[in-house]
């Protein structure tokens, strides 16, 4: 077998073999395949596409490319969660302990925030002392015992897919719905669940832009864990503005304690309720929807979800008053209020441009290995449809420097679309699919 | 400038400019823009091609990136004279000191044989002491002084195309017209000529398998060389069989100097004809085709272009003596005859088939570097059109070692198709493609 006749049947159209993808993958991850080897099978597949076997192939052997997880330790049915990233998307720091709460084993491997999209062990490092970076065994211990641990991702679950993605965002190989379907699904079944719920955003601040983008993307996911024998459903949401109010890692540790108390943003909650429904459905612990979305909204009534956060940061050696006392998380130096210019409706409230600006304002990484402030950011006061008269504040800016305050007005100014009309407000969730529509 | 933009802009269609190809190039050459962008790059340009300017500034951009020769001092119109590559194709050793004998000075660089085609520097240099590496002053001074001398290509010349070339190869992405027709003309560009003859070859032992493809290439090639002030005609050339009768080195300066003394076979002598023809009316020595035509003729009938071609090898160090004894060139220690095993036409003589079994035998190279033998090749005794009855000699091996000879005389025997019916000839000259037609 040859890298270049791979590379030249993908470049013609041609099917490849389960035995062809894999050795592509067995030779990126061992460097025999040499990186511009793997950068124009990208660009082919990115031209040519992958049926669903190839894609699941792909995965397979991403998946396997080095350790892999297990979990058989831990009773019960396992299911992990993925968000493919938008702004204020806190729903791990409100689903995980909410499904916990209902006896379903969470053992949740999570990322860190890039670009304008932020990351759960970003947020849950701005709890002081909360620990990420547990052993597999202490994490599969405390799933166990506890039933709940999140823990950062390691590099050495599919390292083939972080050589690979590497690759793929320095040669314009990033957008290939084959090549995201396989990165994500290889670090969800190299971390070792049963099932998986996916939470696949569309619209201006997500990767997918228009709807049947991320469907197809959904739909690709949902078939390689059916193929994979782990069930998997999908939920398509909308991320044309933002989906809570907090953007930046204290503050939306702060928005998932009120939304565990029943008192968060409503499409966020409404965004929790549902997934939290789907992972509790997955995992058998009910039977229809309803019932599992009954069950969640109990637990958000009562503070269930709420005392199983407290139970995770303690267990992880963070500071666990914080869900009474949201002020012991860090707080920014200045805080900014962002005017209407005038008196109308929220038409737009643009989440690429509010992810950015808290990005400069250090709550994000521009690159890889930027430092980040865990206290700054915004809170969103506004969201599409609401009436606004001039002057009535649309967000409140945290920042450690006063010189960044001016910048992230405009750029506030500039994301908010206010009209006289009244807007029409787009769908929370767009599509659900299961195992069985692929 | 980024180089992921660039590779961005060309995947979605984008038509890039000359100072973003520039970039890629410069950055290529100097090693700022690592192997996998370029890689990525040349796949996107493959998917969705480049246009006239763009081919232009690639080519452009590819010469300029190493150090370009200067034949300002030698005077006239220097015609520079290439062959896609093609089996049994010994056109340079015949056309250059026809052209040369006609007061045309020709200051040429040829390359090595790959694979199935044979190179002119390997066969010049089966002529005892042959010097093919000239510095360029003493290659400029004999221009100059003699009208004529071939060397071989320096690695200076577009060193850009050379590491382009190499990445092409093992990347899937050589079958691109733009990138083809750049490589070769960057290369003719660097090499100093005021005016280019083409010689595109297409069909079976051709790069370019079908006409339109030929032709594409052609155009694309014409237009470059007529956007870069050097005015260039190309002809589409007929490679459905081998062009002569003798393939390996030794074996082919035998018959370019058999077809100087006007013995030569009839396909191989027609195209030196044509191709001389077209050279010395680029130079300005003849007035229309014809007038061309019959100049060049006139140079075969008299010898003239045959003495041309003893002086260039007196002068290059080698033995001129083989010109009137051509068994002072290495001899192979064996023949052997193939033999016709059924009566009836010639249908085909796959050139491709024959170019490999010249190379098995030793004539050429399947990789860059492997050694060759000089002498050993194969002399074809029947073409396409000839009537044969069983028994007849289709082919004469010429081996040095007597093991080679059984798997010689079966891919012979595969290469020559043989029916009862009478064949059609294909045209030897498809299509003649100026500068007026760009």
């Amino acid at each position: 077998m040859h890298a270049v006749d791979i590379i030249r049947k993908k470049r013609d159209g041609g099917i490849l073999t389960a035995e062809e993808i894999q050795y592509m993958i067995e030779g990126a991850t061992a460097g025999s395949i040499p990186d511009y080897q793997i950068a124009a099978f990208c660009m082919a597949v990115y031209f040519q596409g992958m049926t669903s076997n190839e894609t699941t192939a792909l995965t397979l052997a991403m998946a396997q490319s080095g350790k892999t997880l297990d979990l058989s330790a831990i009773p019960g049915v396992k299911v992990d969660k993925h968000s493919t990233g938008g702004v204020a998307d806190t729903t791990t720091l409100v689903v995980a302990p909410l499904v916990a709460s209902l006896g379903v084993p969470v053992a949740k491997m999570s990322g860190r925030g890039l670009g304008h999209t932020g990351g759960t062990i970003d947020k849950l490092e701005s709890i002081p002392g909360f620990r990420v970076d547990l052993e597999s065994e202490e994490f599969i211990r405390q799933v166990t015992n506890l039933g709940i641990s999140i823990i950062g991702q390691t590099a050495q679950l599919a390292p083939a897919d972080g050589l690979i993605y590497a690759l793929r965002d320095v040669t314009a190989t990033v957008e290939s719905i084959p090549l995201i379907a396989s990165s994500i699904m290889s670090k969800k079944l190299a971390a070792g669940a049963d099932a998986f719920v996916l939470d696949v955003k569309t619209g201006k601040g997500a990767f997918m832009k228009t709807l049947d983008d991320a469907v197809e993307l959904a739909k690709t996911m949902v078939s390689i864990g059916a193929k994979s024998n782990r069930t998997t459903t999908a939920l398509v949401t909308d991320m044309n503005q933002p989906l809570g109010m907090a953007v930046g890692n204290a503050l939306e540790v702060r928005e998932a304690i009120l939304t565990l108390q029943n008192q968060g943003p409503k499409r966020l909650t409404a965004i929790c309720i549902a997934l939290a429904a789907e992972m509790i459905l997955l995992a058998g612990v009910a039977d229809t929807q309803e019932e599992a979305r009954e069950q969640v909204e109990k637990q958000l009534q009562s503070g269930a979800g709420l005392r199983m956060l407290e139970k995770l940061i303690a267990a992880q050696g963070g500071d666990s008053k914080v869900v009474h006392d949201p002020t012991l998380l860090p707080q920014a130096k200045f805080t900014f209020a962002v005017k209407a210019p005038a008196d109308g409706y929220i038409h737009g409230v643009d989440p690429m441009q509010i992810g950015v600006s808290a990005m400069r304002l250090g709550a994000g990484r521009e690159t890889k290995d930027s430092p980040i402030n865990l206290a700054v950011g915004i809170v969103l006061e506004r969201e599409i449809g609401n009436p606004v008269k001039q002057g009535d504040t649309l967000a409140v800016v945290h920042a450690d420097r006063e010189e960044h305050i001016s910048e992230a007005e405009r750029s506030i100014l500039a994301a908010f679309e206010i009209r006289p009309d009244k807007p029409e407000i787009p769908p929370l969730i767009y599509k659900r699919i299961t195992s069985d529509d692929v």
